[in-house]
Formats: C-alpha cells, sequence, structure tokens
C-alpha cells in the first residue's frame, strides 16, 4: 500500500497505427464520486489490437492521440470525497464503460446499450496503460485476497461470456457450442461451465487454443482443420444439436455452422463482431426451427458475479496469461499478441511494475 | 342442428398439381377422445396454394392424394365416449395441429415444435376441405355465439401473429412494423393492436392491402413502390426505430429492412417463409445493437386467447374475408386466391352450404 | 405560457398533522441537468393523506414541516443549460422519485427499489403542492395535446397499475380480480383493460366506486356488502379462478379474498399496504396451487407506456376526477378527500389556478 | 439382465395406517407405450411417511390397500410395443406422474400442475415398493454407467430443489438460505450448488443433517437451537439479505424466518407444506421489499437435469443414504425413517434385494 500518489505518471500513447510512446502525464484529478486506482494488470484485447492497427473500429474513430486498454484492476490511491466503500490500498476489478444512468437503456437495466456510455479506451475516451486511472467508484469492484490483479482484470472479457449466458439462459445441463477461442472464446468457455453447462464443446483450428479450452472447461474440442463441426456436434449430442450456441470469433463461417449446430428451439449469440455486415444466414432454418438469435453487445451487471466465479474456483485461469510486459513494453506487448497468435493466449501489460 | 351424421361426405381431393376434384368419402369414424365435426368454413392460406402449385413445401411432399385446407370452423356432429366438454350442436373453432404431448417439446410448452404433430393438409394428413372432419377434443375450442364461423376459422392465421407476439413480448405502448400485408400479416396486425401496440406501421405494395390494414389496426401505411420504408419508421418514431418488428411476407428485402428498423436492444420476428435458404442479413448491427431475433413456426397455446380478442370486438375481421365458394367450387376458389392477390383478401369455402 | 419566472411563489406548508398554512417561498433554482415546472394539477394520494393525518407511514416520519403531493403535472419555466429534450412551454408530466441511477437496483433496471430515491412528498423532501417545483429532466416527460394537466397527474397513480401488470404478466385475454376501488383500485382498472385483460373482476363495497370502475372498464362490480366475492368469480371463471388477482386496498380480508380468487398457476400482486404486519395466509394453498405473489412497491419504466394509453384513448378518465381546489384550498381538499370517501374519487389541486 | 419375466410378484401393500403385510401380486400387463420395470431401489419420502401414519395427505385419503412408495429406479424388463427408446435390461429413473399430455396445463409446459396426473403412491394409484412397475415410456430416463440405483431413485427428491431453482431463477453467484435440512432440504442443498449459488445458507437442529449438509454443498450452516437464523444471515450477507430462500421444512416459524431473510428485489419459495392452512406472514415487508414467493408443487421437466448433474459429480450423493432395506422388511425400513429422524437421512427399500 502507497498512501503517497505521485503527482506526474507514465503512460503509453498510440499517436499514430502501431507506435505507442510513453510519455509523462499528470496523474487524474478525482471528483467526489470517483476514486484514483493504481493499475496492476491490463489485459490486451482484440479491440485494442484493431485500433493499433486500424486506427478505428466501426464508426469509433481515433482521431487524436489515444491510451488503449481497458481489462484493467489494481489498488485504490485516492478517493473522493463522498467515496464510502472504498479505502486507499483496497484491491479491485474495473468495469471500463461509465453510462449516464438517467437514460432509457440505462433504466430498463440495460445500461450496456446506454448512448452516453463513456468506455476506456474507445474513442475518444482515454484507457488503461497508465500508471493511475481515475474511476467513477460504482464501476468498480472489491476483488477477496485469492484473486490475483490478473485476475481481476480477466473479469472484464469472462463478463461477456456472463453476459452470453444471461441473455441465452444457459442452464445447469445445458449443452453448448463455443465457436472460436481466441481470449473472448476462452473465457466463454469458463462463463458456460459457471453456468453448469453439461457439454461444452468448442472449435477453433489452433491446437495451442483447443489445449488451452480443455484446461478452461470444454468437454470437447475441434479443429476445424481436421474435423466437420456440424457432424461432430451431432454425433456428440445424439443428433439433437446443442441447446445454445456462441459465435465468439466474428468468422461468418463459424456464424453458419454456430446456427446449424443448434436444436430445433434452441439459441444462438453472436458475440463476435464480423468484418463484412451481410453475412448470408439460412432463415427458413430459424423460422423452422423457432430459434432465438441474440446480439451481444458488452455486458451489464456481470462483475459482481464473474468476482464470485473467479473466487469459488470454478474456473482456474492461470492458464489464460501467457506473456507479460511492463509499461515500457507496450508497443512490444501490442506486437507480441498480434503476430504470435499462436502462441499466446491473453497478453498481460503491468503498469506499475 | 343437425343430430344424424350421414354415412358419407364431400370431399375436395387434390390428386395432382392445380387438379381438384370432388369426391365421395366415408365420413371419418371418430375415436372415444375425438369429436365428429360438421366443417363451416375454411380459409384458404398461402400454404394451401403453394401445395396446389407445387406439390410441396419443402420437405413436406405431397406424394398422394390429398385434401387440403387447415383454418377451419364448425358445429359438433357427434362425440366420443369420453368427450365431457363439446355436445352435438356446439360451435367449434379447429386448431388444426394434434401433438403428441409426451415428448420433450410438449412437455416445455411448446408443442408446436412436436416433432410427430399431425397437422392438416400438411403431407400425408388430410385437411378440410370436406364436409366432416375428426379432431381430437383437446384442439376443438368453443366459440360464443357473436363469432361466426368465418371469425372462428380465421382464428387460425390469428394465431400466428399472437404467437409472434408473445414471442417477441409485444406490450402495451410497443411501437410495431409489420412487413407484408398478406392473410397473416393483416391478421398479425390484429394481434398487435389486441396487445396494445401504440404505433403499428404497416408495409407492402398494394393498396387494397394497406387499406385492410387499417381498417384492422395499422396506424401508419407504407406503400414501398412510393416511399422508402426505413426514412418513413424513423420518421413515426422519431428517429429511434420501432420496439418491434414482424416479417410476415417471406421477403429477403423486407426482412432486411424490418431488422433495420428496429430501435437499439428491440426484437425482430421472422414470421415470413421465404423461398430461398440464404439471406443476408447485418450481422454487425445485430451484436451492436442487440437486438433478439425469434424465428416463428406456427403457434401453441393462442386459440383461448385469439376467441377471447374476437369476441371482445377489438378487432372487426368483417374486411378481411372477400370471396366465398361452396366446396364444389374449391378449385376455382384456390385460382382465384392465387390469381388476385390484388383483388381478394382471404378466400372462403363453405363446405356444407 | 409564460417567460417570466417569478422570484417567490406560494406552497402549501403542513407544519403538523392536520394543520396547512400557505407559505411564501422562494422558487428552487435549477441545477443543469433539472427543468423548472409551472405545476398545473396535483391528485391527492392516500399516502398524502396518511401523513397528513398521522405524521408518518412506516419508517418515514415527518421530523420538520413539509409540502405533500407527488401526482403532478405542469408547463416548463425554465430548463437547465444542459437540458435539451424540453423547452419553456412544454406540457409535462412529472415521475416522482429521482433516483441515484449507480446502486446495484437502478443498474438492474428495479429503480423503484434504489434506497437513496428521492421521492417528492416523503420526508424529508418536499411535494408538489407550491406554484414551482424543480425535477430532474430524466423524470419528465412531454405530454401530447390530447391529454389534460389532471390526464397527466393521473400517470402517477396508474403506473403502479402498469407496473402490477408488468410484474404479474397479464396478458391480453387474461382474467383479473383487482379488491378495492379506492384511486389506486380505479386507475389499475384502466391498466388491466390496456393490457387487454378479457374478464376485468372488481370488489368494493361503495356503490359510487363500483360504478367509477365500470366506467374505467371493469366488466364484473362485486358489491362485498351484498355479494361474497369467492363465489362471484368462480360463477364468473366457469368455476376455475383468475389469471391474476391484484389486492389494492391493504385490507386483509381483502388479501385473502385475493388469493383464493387464483386459479392454479395463477398470480397474485399485493399493491395495497395493509396497516398491521402479520397477515395469516392459507400457505398450502400457495404451494399446491403453484402460485406467484408478487410484492409491488411503486413502479419504474412506467410513464412512457402511461402517457400512450392515456392518449389511445383507451381509458377515459374524466370519471376519475370528482372535486377540484386551489392551492389556497389544499387544506380544504385534504379534509374532503379525507372524510367524503363515499362521495369523491380523486381531489386535484391547481396551485396555478 | 434377466429376460424372463415371471408371472407375480412381492408388493408391501399398506391395509392401513402403520400396517403393511407382503403379498403376491400379478406383474403388470404393460400396454403398448409402457415399459415394465424391475424395480431395483426406492427412496422413503416424508409423504409416504403421512400416509403411513394418518392415512391422507389434504384432500389424498387412502380409502382401500395401497402400495407407497414414488423415488425409485430399475431395470427395464419388457417394452410395449411401440417402445423405440428402451431394450430388455436398460438402466433407468422413474419419473413418478403421469400427466394427461392434453389439458391446459399440460399444454402450457406446466404439467405438474395437471388436474389428470396419475401419481405414484397418491391414492388411489399404487406406488412401487413391489418388485415389477409399469410406465409410460415418456416419464422413464435412462440413466449412465456411472449413477447407481439409488443416485436414480434421488433424482425425485432432487427434482424439486431444481425446480425451485428454476422458478426462482436462481443463477450462478446468488446467494441463498435454504430452511430444513430433511431429505427434501439436503437435496435441494444439491440443486442450489449444481445451478451455481456462491452462498448456501443452511438451517436446521440436528447436527446429523447440518453436517450432511456440508457434505451436499452448504457453505454456512445455522443451528436454530443455538443461533439465530436471521442475524447470522444477515451477517453473511454483510447485511443485505440472501437473494433467494427456500423453506423446505413445513414449518411456519422457518417460513417466517426465510421471508424475513430475503433482499430487498429478492425471491422465497414455498417447498414445505405446513400442517395448518393459515400462517402469519409479514405482508407490508412482502410488499415494500418486492419479494416475489413462488409456490412449489413436485416438478417439470427436472429428469435429465438431475441426471446431468449428479453423473457430473458436481454432487456425491453417497452421504444421503444411511439405511437400506429388502421389501419384505419395508414396514421396519418406515419405521425406522419415522422413528429415528436423527439418526438416519434417506431410507432405501431395494424391492429385489
Amino acid at each position: 500500500m502507497n498512501n503517497t500518489v505521485p503527482k506526474t505518471m507514465k503512460a503509453a500513447v498510440m499517436h499514430s497505427t502501431r507506435e505507442i510512446s510513453i510519455e509523462t502525464l499528470p496523474v487524474p484529478q478525482i471528483d467526489h464520486n470517483e476514486v484514483l486506482i493504481k493499475v496492476m494488470a491490463v489485459g490486451i484485447c482484440g479491440s485494442d489490437l484493431h485500433y493499433y492497427t486500424h486506427g478505428r473500429i466501426g464508426k469509433y474513430v481515433v482521431e487524436k492521440p489515444i491510451i488503449l486498454g481497458h481489462e484493467c484492476s489494481g489498488e485504490i490511491a485516492a478517493v473522493g470525497s463522498s467515496v464510502n466503500n472504498f479505502k486507499i490500498g483496497d484491491r479491485v476489478a474495473v468495469e471500463p464503460g461509465v453510462t449516464c444512468g438517467h437514460c432509457e437503456a440505462c433504466k430498463e437495466g440495460r445500461y450496456n446499450l446506454c448512448p452516453d456510455v463513456e468506455f476506456l479506451a474507445t474513442p475518444p475516451v482515454d484507457g488503461a496503460f497508465v500508471q493511475y486511472i481515475k474511476m467513477r467508484q460504482d464501476f468498480v469492484f472489491s476483488i477477496p485476497d485469492n484473486l490475483t490483479y490478473e485476475d481481476a482484470a480477466l473479469i472484464e472479457p469472462f463478463s461477456v461470456g456472463i453476459h452470453a449466458a444471461m441473455r441465452t439462459k444457459l442452464q445447469p445441463g445445458s449443452t453448448i457450442a463455443i465457436m472460436g477461442m481466441g481470449p473472448v472464446g476462452l473465457t466463454a468457455v469458463a462463463a458456460a461451465k459457471a453456468f453448469g453447462a453439461s457439454k461444452i464443446i468448442v472449435t477453433d483450428l489452433e491446437p495451442l487454443r483447443l489445449e488451452a479450452a480443455k484446461q478452461m472447461g470444454a468437454t470437447h474440442v475441434i479443429n476445424i482443420r481436421e474435423q466437420d463441426p456440424l457432424i461432430e456436434i451431432k454425433n456428440i449430442t445424439n443428433g439433437i444439436g446443442v441447446d445454445v450456441a456462441w459465435e465468439t470469433a466474428g468468422n461468418p463461417v463459424a456464424l453458419q455452422s454456430a446456427l446449424a449446430s443448434v436444436r430445433r428451439g434452441g439459441k444462438l449469440a453472436i458475440v463476435g463482431l464480423p468484418a463484412q455486415n451481410e453475412i448470408p444466414l439460412n432463415v427458413p432454418l430459424i423460422a423452422d426451427n423457432e430459434i432465438d438469435i441474440y446480439g451481444i453487445f458488452r455486458y451489464a451487471n456481470t462483475y459482481p458475479k464473474g468476482i464470485n466465479f473467479l473466487a469459488s474456483g470454478i474456473v482456474d485461469t492461470k492458464h489464460l496469461v501467457t506473456d507479460r510486459y511492463s509499461l515500457a513494453d507496450t508497443r512490444e506487448a501490442m506486437e507480441r499478441a498480434l503476430n504470435f497468435k499462436n502462441e499466446c493466449l491473453k497478453v498481460i501489460v503491468n503498469p506499475n511494475d
């Protein structure tokens, strides 16, 4: 615990695509209902990599230098005057999107759809590749002693799976197919396990990822380079198909395959964002089989659940983090995550090492 | 009321596509839990026309002579030994699919997905263009005096809209867009009105159908020959989009348009069955806006609701029936429904006139 | 429309039980996200009467002078610097509870359970028996031209019924029994009608109220002085019982009767707050019949629906308002509402008459 | 496996309260859609004991000799002509209530509310303390090799907890209090664990039962002889109360305690059937806190889930069975279960030992 907050800090600033420089910035000033967090772990997400290489994701365009990183955790370094739930030194996970609390989406409990959300590392909002960030207190969550800072940072991608599980009403005993074993897919396996799915069938084409999926809880793995996922899924489910399928890779073929693998009356979640807009889907199948399809955008009300799951030990995250970098090496961390997808799963930056 | 059931009856039998002949058949024998119904009105459905012209719908193939017609009502002519709820002379609506009651789908309350359903006029099961049909008692529903037999026959297409309303959780005050004003679309307008939708926006290209939609309860009509439905729907909804959209025409462009017209967090039902399998859909829009998509296959548990709605007078069905034929003229009725879509809405056959 | 906001205003201040004096107070200063509303109509609610006579409701105790009144509407008199949705002169309904937007209840869409809500006329928060109130913009709703200010004030009690309808999943065609035809019960009848209930059976012991219930949409009225409600409800529902029952009077016998009137698998909402804590309920009946019981506390996300319903004309509110008073006569209005329950339904105060 | 079915069998017949005699009866004849099951394990349930001692439960009265026992499993001994899913020798669990499949409750997926259900050991239907029973094939479920017949018999009481979990929407990470650690309470602990509850707090007054609860998955046990359950539950939940509470003992004080332990916006399931009808409940608390209360009557659609859970090993049932008897000693088994509640948990009869 360190009670002395410095005036300045180091930050990894992206000035243009694939250019990140380490700069000295003032430590943020907090408002009465905010906390200052000494950042201890930040996971690199696919969206970080996308901004890093393309400078935009859809309508979100990087128009001025930006600090990336939004999967983060840390230690409370200062608290605003009206903050009662935290004290200096508390270990916390950070939910990275601050919502307005006043719009129709917020009032209906779907705050992930708030049009005025300020989300870390989504232009023009800066992110967490820095030594200190400030956050409104209601998006900060204490973590128990048995969670590491890396565990706490992983609650962000894990939240996507939890949200998908809640949207698709995944139940104990359900069968599920999860397409794509990138970091979102792998944490989604953990979510499916936490929700009690009895058969968790996963697909990918990298043996490293399929092996990691097994360690996260997958009961059946399908390497789509070698096997036809539909045939395998039908075999595993006695010809019926799965109760639920999630596509996490943004891959059109995987999406079509996910749709085809769902049983009559089953559910499909679209988690991954494909690069192109129009993807041919088997519409008569959707109608005939009364399939429900749910779009998934981030998550809402997942952090307490995520912390509970990880604290309960149902999921062992230690297989997920394969690479660790200091803040000074943020650019190297990004390049590693970008270019060695077959070797690394989750890459973590530790800004205060 | 006629207590004497004849031994034989007339039936309109389709021997090959576009060939229907009137034949004399034995009146069906009923089992202990069945009733015999003197058929008083049968609506012609798009699926009847499809079998009539193509001899098949997807996997359902007409392989031997078949009697079409499944939207029907009539008078109880005889009751099985264990039937307590009906007596001879009762006026009834007929739900045309008899389900097994034992499979997983039936036990979960989704009996429309029962793999063993026997559905009138779906090969190889004969339908209702006959003077008498038998039916298991639990798929027969008494109608009040203020419903005509034609009203009662309309509960079948009306049920599709009720089912779509329940699946998409249509609520009083919701805004809805309904694409396609064929008979299913028109009765879906009535269902949307019965569920309290405050804005019911409909699209079609035939003025006759748009006019009928107004009489069924549409608050805004869009002739897609003249107006861009997306622009109009956005205008009507203050730029937000509708809470719910239903595509009822099986038209790919209408489906894309329905998807695009839904607000963030809204719901889309796929009611119409398109002719081709693969239809390009805007998948990033589904994910970003967390849209729910629901396939619709027939209906379940809708008849009591449908009878209540029609009996309450909230919907006036008299605009829907434009043409009436006797059983002897079933073929003419089919040709009329097939070739004069701009002139006729619902065509009814009265087998006992 | 009046663009000039005065510096001071009249207010009806309760200094002790049954004592209200008219005082001159400063007009409130608004914050950037607030609007100032010239109050045009305020309904008197049972809770106002309770504070007026007892000085407390449960844990809420009047400890200093308070202004009562929370069912209100008015005209926008000034807007804060960040308010874009309203302009001076707009006619609005006011949702009287301002929630924090940050707590777990708010984030889950159940903001009526927010522990930090500031609710008009709930100690220590002042209410609407004044000429001007300020309100955070997201709890203010524009009303269409065909709604009067009195209609707009009625949306508050109407909201309770809408909330009960959503909690008990009232559906078109449902049968419902509503116990107690005070203002909450009467507006609940309107809500049940708006949700499409096919049979709306109501009970009370005052003929005036039963007559008003008919005008609001009740299909069957039971005077419990003359008839046994259980016997009548069973008769009306062919011995089955109602799908849904709401108790709105806070009367133990009415609650027991509501529970007993529900069919197997049906639902009960507890809307009225009884004076005593422990009420004997038939627990084996709840278990055997798998009845769902829902506690109702205020409402959430109801105002847009309420405005839509009233604007659609499905409910005619003109029978509800029986008495009108100026602000100077607020005490008389309260006494009238308190002592002439057999003569008056809703009593309205017009602070700017 | 034994392909030869004898003509007669032994049965434990109750002729009057606390009198059971072993008789020889014909082996049942099966219908085309039924299977004959050689009964291998039957658990004794509280309802069996109630009929054994009182000769009735509520409206169900033993009016002629009856065979008790309904928690059972066995081996397929013969199959009807239309049975395709089973062959002789298959190991199966038996869901003991055969429903009509035709009524409104069945069609809506709530077949546990079917008025025409025939439930083993509910008068006048005979139960499973026999060597062979027949069953309609759709209420028979194959079990995997790693489940014992005793496990399979336990799926019946386990189903009650699964049903309660589904009714109260128990979610991973939820906190739950379960009152009463009889066999239903103990298997309910297992269900809560299978649904991912993070804190499972249980109460009872017998150390043996509390110890068994820990082995089933309880995270906190409260001996109500020594501790105040409300104080303890508030402490364990940081003063908030539990998300969900289930009362399984039919004890009025435990029910009041369960209600008081639920957090604002939480849910209560009434599983246990109290002896008296009217139990005082804190109604203002239900309303103020918007608590949902769900009556629980048996279960529906739980067997596949139950088999999955037990097969997955998440729950170890071996602590539950404390006593085993042969069919000849059924009376002793009943007396043991009745009189030694402090020593035995689940007592099993093995009719074919």
